[in-house]
């Protein structure tokens, strides 16, 4: 079976293994990781080597810190402005999908945001270009890859450029391609696609930014208790974060990023170059905005799109349909989502565009 | 092999082994319940049901709603009063713990704050009575059972006949013993103890407190968005929530909170008849507010309890320690402590004080 799903999605299949024995004796300790308590020195060894390994595979240096902090990448949309916007400061967005409009709308309970690109306009299908970012704004926030509408910011060059500090939403894309991580300043990402499992949120901050706003903040939301403690200021989400360890080993192993970027590469070549090939398929991202973590693509006939999601089914092909309120067709071809599954899926369209066609 | 760790803590035996065979093959899809998708129709059924099983086990009526959120109760620390409390209105708050004065701390963020009643001074070894509660307070905040100190409020009438709305915090003792939760406006739990594992928090929440702030709040924080999209608002802690729905199942099946009660009396009532008849042990909290889920208890001698404490550990007791920032001994006696754990600790202190005594 291959999943294609949005997330939850797909994961190695040794985490689950390794998971599923941890649930029943963990590392031989005779106890579930499940009623493991979170202040031994063997769970403490599990948060220890999933920090150490985000800063290995992220090559973070001193000033970014990273945390696993609950909620998900929602939580984001209003902790990043509780701790970095005063209420009468700029904030910069840019929106460019469902979840950066979200970003936005949070952002405007704490401060001002100006919003320097949008392609609402054009049902989000390219990512704005030629952004004009205030000098005074405390932030740019960016949305790294949009996985709703399939686009991914494919040159961070011009962000790094404004001289402002970038805050990025990389849910969907983070791990899955080299970029210099430490030009942002903080980056976030609800694990349930390239990190691990769904229950946990993984924050890279650099910690210079933070304390610079004059609200008191609740313990749980300011981000340096989490610094100061670890990420174990509260009981943490103990399994969520031990998958992360695992899925982040697993990374490792496949060589890090470049090597994971590289396969990344051929996945999304294959599918977009099978898109354009067969014209009962059609891409629905610009060309050059393209992600290679959600290909977006629909069928003019929605009898078909129904016949060949029925097909992919039956195939053991899932997760392909579309967002829930957009429809046509997605692919997410994360991290653990391994050649043979794009092949599979392929070879499916260039049959049902041969019968159909 | 006994845990007797007070959270994340035991669980039952075939949660485990369920949950560990759906990560490899969850309910014959061929996924894991790591990768699933929220929005299938699968793990829909798993929330319908660990909401159903809530509302069964506790009798809720129809204007209590039953959520299940990211965090634990230090989430809840702030998320109460951001919803309930405007900031020229009072709160009145119990201080009985580290977890109600954290509680305390949060709430002066958000509006005035009334200490009702406290045993600080007496080191939290027991529960203030007569509490005076002024009429005006939006709400009373108590902690119904306290995980570090062992105590727990027996009477819940006093609190009911003030006539204000109650909020508690039952993170340690929720679904232990019977109590008419309909007198409680909100109810919250970290679901480590006796709910499931760590990584979500179950709400119970009256809906006619809500709504009632003048404050804008962050989306995520606003308790009738989780209402209005029945925990589905953004990606849940899927797997959190499927083994508190294991957990909720396994104990309708042992007879629902009557029974587990029963159960839970005999156990807490074998380790006090114990502390108390051996004097090498001594009892910390008020006999009338013992705790029936965490029995505290000490020695004289530090050397004499390092060795009970290597004792416990080579028979298989694990996580007899006192909380780390207090010593001795705690016992944490959860819904999944069989009867024979509490058997075989009783053992090795009487076979203890008699080598010593």
């Amino acid at each position: 079976m291959y999943n294609f799903n949005a997330g939850p999605s797909i994961l190695p299949r040794t985490v689950f293994e390794q998971a599923a024995q941890a649930i029943l004796n963990f590392n031989n300790t005779g106890l579930s990781i499940l009623e493991l308590g979170h202040r031994t020195d063997t769970f403490q060894a599990v948060m220890n080597e999933a920090i150490a390994l985000v800063k290995e595979l992220m090559h973070l240096d001193a000033d970014h810190e990273v945390l696993f902090l609950h909620g998900g990448a929602s939580t984001q949309f209003f902790q990043v402005p509780m701790n970095l916007l005063n209420e009468n400061e700029i904030a910069a967005y840019t929106d460019t999908d469902i979840w950066g409009a979200k970003a936005i709308k949070e952002a405007r309970l704490f401060g001002h945001v100006e919003v320097v690109g949008s392609s609402k306009e054009a049902n989000y299908s390219y990512l704005p270009k030629q952004l004009v970012v205030p000098k005074t704004a405390k932030y740019l926030h960016i949305t790294s890859n949009n996985t709703i509408y399939g686009t991914q910011w494919q040159d961070m060059n011009p962000f790094y450029e404004t001289g402002v500090p970038i805050v990025a939403d990389m849910s969907s894309d983070i791990l899955s391609r080299t970029l210099d991580f430490n030009k942002f300043d903080l980056i976030y990402a609800g694990a349930q696609k390239n990190v691990g499992a769904a229950g946990v949120n993984l924050v890279v901050v650099n910690k210079n930014i933070l304390g610079k706003v004059d609200r008191k903040l609740p313990v749980m939301m300011d981000y340096r208790n989490h610094i100061e403690n670890g990420s174990m200021l509260n009981t943490p989400p103990v399994f969520a974060v031990y998958v992360c360890m695992l899925t982040l080993r697993w990374l490792k192993e496949q060589g890090g990023v470049p090597a994971i970027e590289k396969i990344n590469d051929q996945k999304a070549a294959l599918l977009y170059s099978t898109i354009d090939k067969l014209p009962i398929f059609k891409g629905t991202a610009a060309v050059e905005d393209r992600s290679k973590m959600n290909v977006t693509f629909v069928m003019d006939d929605a009898a078909l799109e129904k016949e060949f999601l029925a097909l992919c089914k039956e195939n053991g092909m899932v997760g392909v349909k579309g967002y829930r309120t957009i429809g046509g067709f997605r692919a997410s071809l994360y991290n653990a989502m391994p050649l043979e599954g794009v092949q599979a899926l392929t070879a499916l369209m260039n049959d049902f565009a041969q019968r159909k066609g």
